[in-house]
């Protein structure tokens, strides 16, 4: 008899797992089934349908030649049959069977399996705010979302973005380019929680103040005010109008349907998985949003929904329940974003995420251009590494900037994947030309920072640090190492200038008893006059971390 | 007493080691001695300075915050002492001296060392030519070289470059953007030569000639015509008129003070060294374009003189020559250029090198878009992976096209480092949003092929095979599975047209006893069908790597 394979969930992980469980073994009989109207569609594009980026629905569901990926398609082509429209209600394991019901007709009826395979995904979580069932309260999820909100999106509306993650972001940025005032609010307090540490977050939220979005951090929504239509959101720290309220707090895995079937839940909530995508009963198999992943690093369970990874594991999960045999490693919970001409994102651990997990962290902050200063088009990235101190492994990378901070992320995603340390990571031969980096990348002076932080060489002291010696009137010297120009158009106040190729000389004018903290403008330099100064016998400096290029307080101008 | 280091080479590498040294060792005397007068310059910029994007000479010579980095420069702010417009004729390794030549004024001098840095470069190898010296034949790597050349480029001139290297293709570009008429000479059968297979190359041969570069391969130069000026170049193939003349046909180590100091040199030409970048001599250190680096991939020594391998080269041998200890692992031979709007590279090995080594090889060709397919500005690259068959050991990519190839060169090059199988590559967790890549990058969507192709699922054929069996006019059927109206458009003269949707319903058209060769515009489809036609029980089919869009011979138009 042939086997029977069926699938609930035909986006990107469910879509993957039906086309290549027929193609591993193509005498299988694969149904794939779905609630929804739309399949394998890029939810990920949403944000860009909304602001007009992209022009037809249509092209977020469509192959890269045109060809719609709807239900004759994947009858026709991978030789599956799909059932849309059609919510699986329950799991019978014992007599292994799903219970479909046909929204349209209301008809119920069951499907026989050999193999099942859940990939259910997620959905929005949506707290349970005051008059949360207003008009106008939308998410982003679906090919249905997407067009209710493009509809609502209309010039000079006021909308109110509730949560500063990605996908919060993403709709932000989509509907200030579509004209509308711009409000983000965010329980944390900065921006993309989770992605990014606060330093690096900052970076962020200037560039959203920038673009004229108005960022609340720290802001906690309690409700909405209006009668049938959305006219305001209430939040503690006072209430703004609204129009239009995006609710993007993050999402939960549809992970129901499994746990009335008994299939074991993992901590996060979502459906526990093996590195074959296995369930709790061996004859299903789950992949994408509704699954938790092990993370690489940690070695811990996560839940990070992504349609990247959803595709790796629909290919996991279909070869398996195929009958072939194959595995999913693990994620880093590598995330980017764009918003307005920025790109900032994340892979392996923040430092708050490392310190959390009780690791002894070293970090370094490096801004540079993301190619040879002199290429014109080179745009600055922020890059910053977290290691482990012990052993100098590295733990994450984030880069944040209007250059190429994609490609730092995948370079060390792969380095991270296989346990690389600061000095692997230093001695990569990346891709080196004019037009793509400098002779040497920023993740290589980065990496060779953090080796002389390791090793002892170099000193940090970070941002914060220093603004609190500033604002408590701790008795040491700010140290500005820059050329006399560059102090004077832009600095910290209560620094004292000593350009580096004077410092030699004026070793003199310093006191040997007192703390000095070094910095230029991304602190090589400040790294530099904090050896020369080693060298010279002075005893207690450091310098800056990352410079005047990432401190995120007030500078002074001219 | 003081510890005295001498660096001989003050671009690069020297002055990299110099500077290193002095940070490890404040208390050494560091001496900085180079035979030009311009230091620690970027050659790799040169090209951009001749075609006008780098304005100023100085960019190429300056900090990212617009500081020379001359003499004074190092004086002060790095401790090093420079001596320029010296050379260094000859190292007594027995008194531990080197013979200094000051060339402007002849006087000869020898300096003390108790660790010596060579950092001596190299230099273009001009072949002996007919009349290799008229006037108006350049070379392309000094910063003199760079003036002479950016005064002779004169738009409405004839330019020929001899060598289809990164150089040459880097120089063409430069004189074509200045309204050269410009002629590309190589000897060898395609252009990049040990950067690329020749399948890609024929994509860069491509450009170049849409560009108005006229690209002669398999020519061999012999002589130039002219009386003082050049007027011509001689070549096998038939002359040219040119009155300027680049010769780019690739460098050799100035390995000659080395040499006859006694110091190993390897069978590469170039100074041998361990990884701590010591030569044969304890107390005598090489680093950057002189010396030659271990592969990675091969474990063979290699001579690949680049900017971002010297710079950490010279760090390691700075480090060790002042009593510190670092170690440089190798080289994977990464390699980039942009000619004109298209990027391409290697790392690792290409099929060609892997098949010199004794690799039972396996290869991917795949081109797709490098961002999500529907994102505005979403470019085409075109991706070759080398892996070893046995193993499925990834050994090396290739990367061409107007698109990101660079950050997919990046990630395999960690990626190879760490000795990545296929499935390993597949599973990276890259940074995904619709704005850097597909939801499933190229990079694992080749991976994926890959894997499907050393577990026998998928089964390819090149382009250059199907071409030989339609000229010899084998007995096969080549089945174009794309859609009729891409087939209208574009196609390969001879193909049958079954789109792949409706495969499935026509099988019994197609013979079951001839061999079948799928394709469509990339070859995924091709892959579907062929899988159909697998699971329909027909024996012997394959799809055409690469498709339509990696067919290097004429298509029918129309």
């Amino acid at each position: 008899m042939k086997m029977r394979i069926v699938v609930i969930g035909a986006n990107a992980a469910g879509a993957k797992a039906a086309s290549k469980a027929k193609r591993i073994n193509p005498h299988a009989e694969v149904t794939l089934v779905d609630r929804g109207n739309f399949i394998s569609y890029g939810a990920c594009g949403i944000p860009y349908y909304v602001s007009d980026t992209v022009a037809d629905v249509k092209e977020l569901m469509s192959t890269p030649v045109g060809v719609v990926r709807d239900a004759s398609f994947f009858n026709k082509v991978k030789g599956v049959k799909v059932l849309t429209g059609t919510e699986a209600v329950a799991i019978n394991r014992e007599v292994r069977t799903v219970e479909l019901l046909e929204t349209s007709t209301a008809r119920r009826y069951v499907l026989d399996y050999d193999r099942l395979v859940l990939a259910t995904g997620s959905t929005p979580f949506l707290p349970s705010f005051d008059n949360n069932n207003l008009q106008g309260i939308l998410t982003v999820k679906s090919i249905e979302d997407a067009e209710l909100l493009k509809s609502h999106a209309v010039a000079g509306k006021q909308a109110c973005i509730v949560g500063a993650g990605l996908i919060g972001l993403e709709t932000a940025e989509a509907l200030r380019q579509k004209g509308l005032d711009v409000t983000v609010m965010e329980m944390r307090d900065q921006v993309l929680p989770g992605v990014l540490d606060a330093e690096m977050a900052a970076l962020v939220e200037k560039h959203l103040r920038m673009n004229g979005v108005r960022v609340m951090t720290s802001c906690r929504v309690t409700g909405f005010t209006g009668a049938g239509r959305v006219e305001g959101v209430i939040a503690d720290k006072g209430g703004v109008a609204a129009q239009l309220v995006v609710v993007a707090p993050g999402v939960r895995p549809n992970s129901g349907l499994a746990r009335e079937a008994g299939l074991e839940i993992g901590a996060t909530g979502a459906i526990a998985v093996d590195s074959r995508m296995q369930t709790s009963d061996p004859r299903i198999f789950a992949c994408g949003d509704c699954c938790e992943s092990l993370h690489l690093v940690t070695g811990g369970k996560v839940f990070v929904p992504l349609g990247s990874t959803a595709n790796k594991q629909g290919r996991v999960a279909g070869i398996n329940a195929a009958g072939g045999e194959a595995t999913f490693p693990g994620i880093l919970g590598t995330s980017i974003l764009k918003v307005f001409t920025i790109n900032a994102g994340k892979t392996g651990l923040t430092e708050a995420e490392a310190k959390a997990c009780g690791y002894g962290v070293e970090t370094v902050l490096s801004p540079a251009p993301d190619k040879a200063h002199f290429f014109p088009g080179a745009r600055p990235i922020a890059l910053k590494i977290v290691a482990e101190r012990e052993t100098g492994r590295i733990l994450g990378l984030q880069a944040v900037g209007e250059g190429a901070v994609d490609k730092r992320l995948d370079a060390a995603a792969a380095a991270i994947t296989f346990k690389a340390t600061a000095d692997q990571l230093s001695q990569l031969d990346l891709a080196y030309a004019p037009p793509y980096s400098a002779a040497m990348d920023n993740l290589i002076v980065a990496a060779d920072i953090l080796k002389n932080k390791l090793a002892g060489h170099a000193r940090g002291i970070s941002a914060g640090e220093v603004k609190r010696k500033l604002d408590e009137g701790d008795d040491f010297i700010l140290l500005d190492v820059r050329s006399p120009a560059e102090h004077a158009e832009v600095g910290i106040e209560g620094a004292k200038l000593i350009p580096l190729g004077a410092l030699r000389e004026k070793l003199d004018s310093l006191p040997r008893d007192k703390e000095i903290v070094t910095f230029c403008k991304i602190s090589l330099r400040g790294y530099e006059a904090q050896k020369i100064l080693d060298g010279a016998g002075f005893g207690k400096t450091r310098f800056l971390d990352g410079g005047i290029m990432m401190w995120p307080y007030e500078l002074r101008r001219g």
